[in-house]
């Protein structure tokens, strides 16, 4: 499959420009399978309020942003993993979006929150989870989930080949680690990273794509750009690390837990 | 505290020549608070049977090994740890030795065996542990331990701030990802590989000291060396990443377990 990032900077709270921005990027993107955009890519990411943050964004039901990668997803026949300021009732979640040209496959809601992010959204409650799409094993997470080895852990225990990791990182820690677990969960990693400044925010691009062994496929600079590479995604069953060792069955659960 | 790795080739086989040459590096080292010693320093690594195996090891309260380590310690007032060879009545394990001027502090026996490890040594039978230590949170894995992100974790979680890894590596995999998981678990990592070549296999060395944000402190080439640098422990007592993140406090264990 051809997996791509398109690491670009959404124009804080205009959906229409951030649009308009995206038909571009992703018409660059079409000969992807499955396209990854950064957290929170409908509204931007420093928000004044909680007011502010809740007023720009968008239920999944009811959402312009998501019914424009619905229909782009027909356009070119792929599906699109997106970071969504997602309302439900009266509260605001920092989700993460499978969609295709069906519809939301998929919603992840971000389990630990940065910063700021305390004051404005609901931390995630919904279960992590695999699910299997087009014969693809597919988890998701977002940015600062980065910091806690057990989310990657279990989704990979829970069978994921690839991760998909939208993100507004301001630090370039979270990058050094991506190859980390990919080699001690044998899983594929897209980190789909943003650009640009909001207030007193840059955000460190170097978006990344890193294989089961931990070797970095992709990685991009700190300017808009569109990461795209073919993997093999059924890579990530193999655990033998040596004819001896399984990265999973090897694991000492009697002496962890 | 001053923290040293002795990057080394024990002799196969002949621990009389191994310890003269430990004489003089840990002279070398005496300025040292403790000092961190590769995998199995006191038999190598390559056996060819479980039977040499038993036979070029010892057990913790007879040890010509130990003896001269503890003398040691005597003679410059620090502390070792050091992989060690162990046999305990029929049975031999991979472990690691805490050991001073007192006598032996404290054993922990490799939980994750790698290839052909599993045809001579008995898997892990103690707890992972955390012991305080000269004031000192300490915990200690074993070389291939490195793969299994949950060995690092509970002891991080155990309170250790400085976790002492005797490897023999043969891959350059571990070095990379020792970084990571200092910065996700706060602590400092020191991991003493070995250098040189037994039959088919070839150490890697590189052994690396790490600081709480995933810094590299020391890093060694590929030939005989010590690594020394001056840490405080008790910075990987602070696991606030910002005002309003733990690394620790926030994690989602409602959703992990």
């Amino acid at each position: 499959m051809k997996l791509a990032i398109i690491q670009f900077e959404p124009k804080f709270g205009d959906l229409l420009q951030t649009i308009e921005k995206l038909k571009s990027l992703l018409k660059k993107a079409k000969e992807a399978d499955l396209v990854v955009l950064p957290e929170l890519a409908n509204t931007g990411y420093n928000f004044d309020s909680k007011e502010q943050a809740f007023n720009l964004s968008e239920t999944i039901n009811e959402s312009v942003f998501l019914t424009f990668l619905k229909d782009t997803c027909k356009e070119y026949q792929f599906s699109v993993a997106t970071g969504f300021s997602e309302i439900e009732g009266e509260k605001l979640y920092n989700s993460s979006v499978l969609i295709d040209e069906t519809g939301v496959k998929s919603v992840y809601r971000k389990l630990h929150l940065f910063m700021n992010e305390k004051n404005i959204f609901e931390p995630g409650n919904i279960d992590l989870l695999v699910i299997d799409y087009k014969g693809i094993k597919l988890g998701m997470l977002v940015c600062f989930d980065w910091m806690f080895p057990e989310a990657w852990r279990k989704l990979a225990l829970l069978g994921a080949e690839l991760i998909l990791h939208p993100s507004n990182l301001v630090l370039p820690y979270a990058q050094s680690v991506i190859p980390s677990y990919s080699l001690v969960n044998r899983v594929f990693i897209a980190t789909a990273n943003r650009i640009g400044t909001e207030k007193e925010l840059t955000f460190t691009g170097q978006s990344i794509i890193t294989g089961t062994k931990g070797e970095v496929l992709a990685r991009g600079g700190l300017s808009e750009e569109i990461l795209m590479v073919e993997i093999d995604p059924k890579k990530a069953e193999d655990k033998m690390i040596t004819p001896l060792n399984d990265a999973f069955k090897d694991r000492r659960t009697d002496i962890y837990e």
